[in-house]
């Protein structure tokens, strides 16, 4: 891998339309650093979990996101937060994600966290909820810095364009330090 | 409201046909108190949360669910471990529970949360990552005891009927401080 | 106990002269409901824990704080926020109110838990970690209202005085639910 | 650094004369690999953090410690639990630790996390809050092997000696582990 090429792969874990959540992946997507791509993926097509049913084999929409998961240099959250933690849909994602046949594609896989209120919180309680279910499935969650959004609404505008510049700017260094931890920690996998 | 009488409405937080999560619930449906009544619901049916979707009304299964935590003196969750945390299917059918029209049907609900996992843990991570989300809906979770059932597999039988008969006591003492908590902080509702 | 009397003892988890924390809780004695009173006491001159030091019986600063407590209907705490979690010094005083030889003072206590931040958090963080101190404590911690106070320096004036209308006012409405609350489950001990 | 030196520096959360966790590094001195090296300090000697002592100054055990994690290319911490989380001990070790005036000690350090406990946890709900502070302190705590001792009474002989030769393994893959995420993430520092 050079310096310059790393892909990442993001999801949104609000399946709204106008989601904020959605909406600063694409801003992310427009401050990417030199050499780094972002593919963004789906969620809200994955049956609720159910170990018979993945014994069977893994849906379809459950094989793609292990995919593309797993071809990523980096994966990257944008979490709401919901009763004080991530959302079911999120969960239901990750628990997918997390589990055989094939060995978790999270194990080792430098990851991202990132999210969106529309409140005071700016998702402070659910990315730590989040940070701790990837301690179990060994993923390597970058610490700091951390990109938090508090008050949404204000930031966005009607379009969901992510209009305050020093969040834009904020996004851009979140960003480049993500790349550079994949970069130390993914040269373990 | 008699002293003797009290309805608890209670979920499993796992899908699958085998749950030991289920068994425990059926278990606990053994060892109620006099006067204390049981009634199981689902949670395989509601859709993945959607804003949009609730906005344009709760679809039946969600409505349901509503009503009878609802109508429920007191609400028992049997969660299993998750990645550290509660099943995103569980998460998903609580961020339902917890949305408008209605106001939150959990607001200042009495509940019981106990657990079963294949593991060391009993589900001691997960109950505590539930126990937060509780915290912004206000809903009363009750403290102690605490049931948790670690190596599930050695204390169900084939036909996933729990056979230790120390646990068993340990659920019926669960159940009565349940039915006490109940009717204490009940009293506010 | 009649609905007018009722007895709160509070204690700060910061020491440092000018704190926030304390000045929080000298605004709650100007809050008080009708009949509600308030003394607020120290836990720095309390050693570090150490269960040896323990076994040959608590020092009489332990000895006070445990007093304190049990004499009280609720206790309040204005807990700062330090590397995302309570206060070392916070955390000591409770490690040694949570221990015998008398039975745990902690236990089935009504809690109000509140606290100021510098930053933005508001303590949100500190005050869910020290929720789950009280889960294995069965100590029955209010949950809502919650009372955070964000950009502590902004609302108080040099003095150490509560200058924010808003924010009294709210600590008023906080102290008025403990109240309530502490009536409510404190009529089990 | 070659690959053979390593040094790590070691702490015990418990105080007390007999404590398993002080045994728990004693252990681990013994099961070292090749090339590594672990020294143990002491926390039962700091004050209580008061920000107004810190801004007046370090006292001596406090710029010890902090000269020790400094000098270590691995911080090892040997934690109780106690009232679900870490003993206050430790916290205010890691309080005075995280703080100015030298730029924190515990930024990108390389961290292990290990615990005994006498009941059914060993430490999982301790180390897990324990994990939440170090996001904040941007310390890289190692998330997989996780090193947990339940029944602590009865792994150790009554000199405090690890007895169990199963986990004396695991405290020796730990800690080759450990080694390894040191190297691995230590090469930023």
């Amino acid at each position: 891998m050079g310096a310059a090429d790393l892909h990442i792969f993001g999801i949104s874990g609000s399946l709204r339309a106008g989601s904020y959540n959605m909406a600063l992946l694409r801003a992310a997507a427009e401050m990417l650093p030199p050499g780094v791509t972002l593919e963004t993926g789906r969620i809200d097509d994955l049956p609720l979990y159910n170990d018979d049913l993945r014994a069977a084999g893994d849906p379809e929409p459950v094989a793609r996101l292990k995919r593309q998961i797993e071809a990523a240099d980096a994966f990257l959250i944008a979490t709401p937060e919901c009763n004080y933690s991530i959302p079911g849909v999120l969960k239901n994602a990750l628990d997918w994600a997390s589990r055989p046949p094939k060995t978790c594609c999270l194990r080792q896989k430098p990851i991202g966290i990132m999210g969106c209120s529309s409140g005071e919180s700016g998702t402070m309680r659910s990315q730590l909820a989040l940070r701790q279910m990837f301690v179990f499935t060994d993923s390597y969650a970058m610490l700091q810095p951390e990109l938090r959004v508090p008050r949404a609404g204000e930031v966005f505008d009607a379009a969901g364009r992510l209009t305050d510049e020093a969040i834009r700017e904020r996004l851009g260094l979140f960003l480049r330090a993500l790349a550079d931890w994949a970069r130390l920690v993914g040269q373990r996998s």
